[in-house]
């Protein structure tokens, strides 16, 4: 299939939009996403669970890694369920209409508004994060009289292989807990009368690219499922957890590389639990809405030192954080390309410290103010984590559907911004 | 003075505000200003200005720090020009009420229409980053019929011992052109008739706590400006930067301890240019609204693992991405002192992923679910960062004057967010 991104006659398109004629419409940078590829993701997820006919299988979107109402709505549309971590994610999730049964709510940090929330609203199940969380749990559901399927979030400190900051499944992380401490949460889980604990939850980290981790974690949770067993407690669903990586190196100009490991990797997981008669979950952000967006963003000047060459364009750290807080690469090409010489450079914006980068030392042409770049696979934690600083208003999102292009997001102002305080 | 965060009976106090009573009236997490501070910080400035009086001189407040109109005003009082890096910050300078001839424009990247703009509106000057930016500034002018005043950023690779992403002004960061570069471009602004270039502008990093980096920035300008003497170049205004630190170690708990640097930094800084007939202009942010802010988080819920300690809050890293980003310090309290035995743990906040916390293996008593803690020196860079990660919306900030506590900006609400978009 035709990736999302390609370049023809030297010319980066969109499905079938020519993107830098449509850059010349509108203000950058912005956010340019692929409903087809979006739609090839979640079809990649349906795909994988088919390999093995014995699976009971149900994906579940991470909200966290793009809210956007609209992409949230083709999500739904693909059969997948709804994966969130706030109260702001569940009034997201139910606005777009994924059922309740069909919503899990994760994170170490709950407040007792959203567990009374979770509970009345009859959401699939809550995955408890610690002991003291259990009881709150309990209580609330106790004193809502109504009954909470919860999935213990198990740590099995195995180690991702991937950024510090988005490893989750070791003992130091904040997440999750350990076998043992898990194991007695179990059997203490029998005592609560509002309680249905047949649920395991794990999740190991993020961008991670291998196999050997999540079929570490299988063989971690049968092993585990058998001792829970023998003391009669039954587990009936497990929580995957997502985690699958996605490719930041040449998505724009490799036709040939996966856009996601979603293939290669997540058929082997659920291999791990084949012939159990097992609901499995995974919950999936970045290999969902990863590949299926674009930065884009214009050159405002270039600067060469003797010592370095710097390209200065309009997008900066407010839009995309990751190249800085978690020394993400992320491929970027001109919307033109075999136009000018290639100079080894810095890609910054335009933001007052010098954490505000996009790419460091990457080839790149050397194209001057006015032309245009595109940074791939930003569709996930890009406009998720956008901030205003140096007063900078949250960019525009527009969504590609063969030759047509919506606004999906209209970009605040700083006007807009300003009406937000009293003056 | 009192200091404008202390402990009384165990209690602590913003002016005249017991911070745990009002925190029982308001959601957490939410932002805390003292305006007595705000204000003694820029009298802090003026003072130190004054110990030499012969020096003709003018701070401005960088509103990268903290741009909440309300916190602007008080500045603007004071006396301040405003220091700008985006047209967004122009707007709101301007409808704060700065002079346009009391507001300079610095930065990396601006684009054309906000240096057109800036041209139209008579700004003080214009900070210069590189040879393109000069003939990109100077053809505006022209067009515009208009003379612009400017300063050309010298970068003088001084090393200003902070964290790199707030180190700016070496020869490897973004920011400034080589002396070298410089000299040929002051060379060079004499042929345009719409530039006036009598001005310098250098800004070295940001927290930085030694006179030594800027007395070397003092030496290094002094032989620079005798350089362009003897080229007929003559230079009347200095514009020396900020980046003058403050006490991110025990502000809550320390009375005895100066809340920056403003007074032991700057008078030296100033001295390196005694006798000479030069405007100075220092831009200060986190010196003027760093020591004035709190953070103000609840615990959600207190997590013990036989590896580690986690005591997990509702303030996360959408409200405060310094710990996260620049692996900075915050010393963190509760509001209550003396109830509970310390721990050593890590503070962290609901949002899914490592990266998300406040502090890492700190002493703290080990307050329990409910009760509140306090995160000091958090003015600057906090809510200026803010993002809506995990659909977490933008908080309240509230200031504190003597016995009254106004709401300076109203947290967004998720419908807030949801409005945004088209469903």
């Amino acid at each position: 299939m035709r990736p999302p991104f390609y370049f023809k006659n030297n010319r980066l398109f969109c499905e079938d939009i020519d993107v830098t004629t449509f850059s010349e419409t509108v203000p950058t940078p912005f956010y340019l996403y692929s409903k087809s590829e979006i739609e090839y993701n979640c079809q990649a997820v349906w795909q994988a669970a088919k390999q093995d006919s014995s699976v009971d299988f149900m994906p579940y979107y991470a909200l966290k890694a793009n809210y956007n109402p609209s992409i949230l709505k083709l999500i739904k549309a693909q059969g997948f369920g709804a994966d969130i971590v706030s109260g702001g994610e569940l009034y997201f999730a139910e606005k777009t209409g994924f059922p309740a049964d069909k919503t899990v709510f994760a994170g170490v940090g709950k407040t007792k508004e959203e567990i009374r929330e979770a509970i009345q609203k009859g959401l699939h199940s809550i995955n408890i994060e610690s002991g003291e969380e259990l009881k709150i749990v309990a209580d609330i559901a106790r004193k809502e009289q109504n009954t909470q399927r919860i999935a213990i979030r198990i740590n099995p400190d195995i180690e991702a292989k991937t950024h510090a900051y988005i490893s989750t499944g070791l003992h130091k992380n904040k997440f999750g807990i350990s076998t043992e401490q898990a194991f007695e949460l179990y059997i203490e889980t029998q005592k609560y009368k509002n309680i249905i604990a047949d649920g395991i939850h794990v999740h190991i980290g993020s961008q991670i690219s291998l196999a050997s981790p999540f079929k570490a974690t299988g063989e971690y949770l049968k092993t585990f499922i058998q001792r829970l067993a023998r003391k009669n407690i039954i587990i009936k669903f497990l929580d995957l957890g997502g985690g699958i990586g996605i490719n930041y190196d040449d998505p724009l100009t490799n036709a040939q590389a996966p856009r996601t490991f979603i293939d290669t990797i997540l058929p082997q997981y659920l291999a791990s639990f084949s012939g159990l008669k097992l609901k499995l979950f995974v919950e999936l952000g970045r290999s969902i809405i990863g590949s299926a967006g674009l930065l884009v963003s214009k050159v405002l000047i270039r600067k060469h030192t003797p010592l370095k060459q710097f390209m200065v364009v309009d997008g900066a750290i407010n839009n995309l954080i990751r190249p800085s807080l978690y020394q993400a690469h992320h491929q970027i090409v001109p919307l033109e390309k075999g136009k000018y010489n290639s100079i080894t450079a810095d890609i910054v914006g335009p933001v007052c410290e010098s954490g505000d980068f996009l790419a460091k030392n990457i080839t790149i042409e050397d194209i001057p103010a006015g032309e245009k770049i595109a940074v791939g696979s930003a569709g996930a934690y890009g406009q998720a984590l956008a901030s205003n600083y140096n007063l900078r208003p949250t960019i525009s999102e527009y969504l590609v559907n063969g030759t047509e292009v919506s606004t999906i997001f209209k970009g605040r102002t700083v006007a807009d911004i300003a009406n937000s305080y009293t003056w």
